[in-house]
């Protein structure tokens, strides 16, 4: 099997650790493997399959040697860097907003829409950890029965941020048992015991980026460019999994037992739906898993064409690292990542 | 002034603790209180206006010389004791479920239908936390322009349960911290640093009795028999305030200016909208505050009549016991609650 020479850009966040962890897990057929972070951090070191190695400051001339470079790093230093790394051979996916909306470039979730990849020119993008579980749950509807319009109110976990965040929801909840103030870093407001609608910063239209981001990238990789797309999106004190309540109009009619067969054959989606037993997806449960989580599937009472679900999944894997590796994966498998053939 | 024989039945309770505290912050005219529990707790004393009362157990025979008998007391035991409370004279005024469907009983939200007070035959029954603050935000709107649809997502604080539940939360929340495990005993599932789309039992429907309720109440208290209301309630770590975000459908487009202009003249609501300096409802801030909290008011992109909006408020205050107190005070007004007059 052919080995590629794999770097990983923001190695030291929180979704580039779960990247090296996956690719160790998952065999990925690593020749060579190089670490980098933005910022110069002398003698900080990871294990990649026992071996020790030194996570190198990632400059413009890193990339000469690498095949696939798995970007998970800031919007900014990903629009600086991914198309040098693109230009010097490398095949970049990259986790952060800069290019999902870039029509020259594929946004890709690989149960949705994986012939996307072969287009592609050198970066691949992968979606924000709302929509790829999203568009998990949705498409295998929607191949069904069209889907007009999707309500959808999320319940974001705080690890879509950075490390900064998770300690701070630990802080301020230790703060608050003390029967202290807390005074907010990370987050406009405190986020220990209450919800803060507001993810990223807000638009013109009222809506936050997060929100519109949503609705964007639901569209692009379902290739469903009429689909009517409104998310509120509420950071709430959970540290791993996203949450979401997904109010969903089709074309004709669909009912839940239906909604269930489909989903029960759907890649990528498992159903933890009997309320019998209050068994339905929660972000705690989901914390560590590969699997997008559909529960309480249900015919929405206020809409004739209407389903009701709730949807949960790990964002920093299938929402984030796990789609980027499966991405790197099905580029492999079809000829559209090659190890040493995009160089110059 | 006319003054009332008045009594808390449920007194020990989170809601009944707050009715006390309300009564004597706005001077309800207490000619007699006397403090009920479900059970007998000899000894347990509780101060209203710094006299010292003690709690004594609610049989069905101590109401003869009760005006005005606030019940906070579980579904069941407001279904036995109630109507036996209203026969001996006294008006309840029922915080459980118990009669908030019964067509003899009028669900009151002053703010929205104080006029259906008038038609009390011994028992006025105070709406869901979840259902009065929807409605006090969504009525003046639907003055203007009917609603036809909303779809509502919540998250829930977990105070509208017992004290157990605050308990649970804090206790489960220590546990976390301390990187050990946690075993639920009043929610199914973990709670702290997790959210649970279950609130209260399953229907048949895939719906929770919660969300069941809020689409009946909703339409009752507004009067609007064919508005459809779905709701997907979810508890969230969070001791006190319910949070809501509200997708709503108007017969023709409402501006959110418009929309905005309506609710700053609303009665009991307060607008907190401004998206620049991140100023929108939090439950944190909003706990111990008196009024229904909106913001994040936008036009729905998904839907051409459509708004969306961010609806906060204490679920103990004007969820629950505020409001009960004011329909007291409105029965009071409108000479449908006096002293004395309706004892046999």
């Amino acid at each position: 099997m052919e080995e590629f020479n794999v770097a990983i850009v923001g190695a030291t966040g929180l979704v580039g650790e779960e990247v090296v962890k996956i690719l160790e897990r998952r065999n990925f057929p690593v020749a060579s493997m190089r670490l980098f972070a933005m910022e110069h951090s002398p003698g900080t070191k990871l294990f990649f399959n026992h071996h020790k190695i030194e996570v190198e400051e990632a400059r413009p001339e890193v990339f000469r040697d690498i095949d696939i470079a798995f970007f998970s790093v800031g919007e900014d230093s990903s629009r600086r860097l991914s198309p040098l790394a693109a230009e010097a051979g490398a095949v970049v996916i990259d986790d952060s907003p800069a290019f999902r909306m870039d029509p020259a470039v594929p946004l890709v979730v690989p149960e949705v829409n994986v012939e996307d990849i072969e287009r592609h020119k050198g970066i691949i993008a992968s979606p924000g950890g709302a929509a790829i579980q999203l568009v998990v749950a949705l498409c295998p509807l929607h191949k069904v029965t069209p889907i007009k319009r999707v309500v959808i109110s999320t319940y974001h976990a705080v690890s879509d941020g950075s490390t900064a965040a998770l300690k701070e929801l630990t802080a301020q909840a230790k703060l608050v048992l003390d029967g202290r103030r807390v005074c907010p870093h990370v987050y406009s407001h405190q986020i220990a015991f209450n919800v803060l609608p507001e993810i990223d910063v807000f638009l013109d239209n009222g809506y936050t980026r997060e929100e519109r981001r949503i609705e964007e990238e639901t569209r692009r990789i379902m290739h469903a460019r009429d689909m009517a797309v409104s998310a509120t999106c509420v950071r709430v004190p959970v540290y791993f999994g996203h949450s979401q309540a997904v109010n969903v109009e089709f074309a004709v009619s669909m009912t839940p037992e239906e909604a269930r067969k489909i989903l029960a054959q759907a890649p990528g989606v498992r159903i933890l739906d009997d309320p019998s037993v209050s068994f339905y997806p929660q972000p705690w449960a989901a914390s560590g898993s590969n699997h997008v989580f559909v529960g309480r599937i249900r015919k929405d009472v206020s809409h004739p064409n209407g389903l009701v679900m709730w949807v949960v999944a790990d964002n920093l894997r299938k929402g984030a690292a796990l789609n980027a590796v499966q991405i790197g994966e099905e580029g492999m498998q079809r000829g559209v990542i090659k190890p040493g053939k995009r160089r110059r």
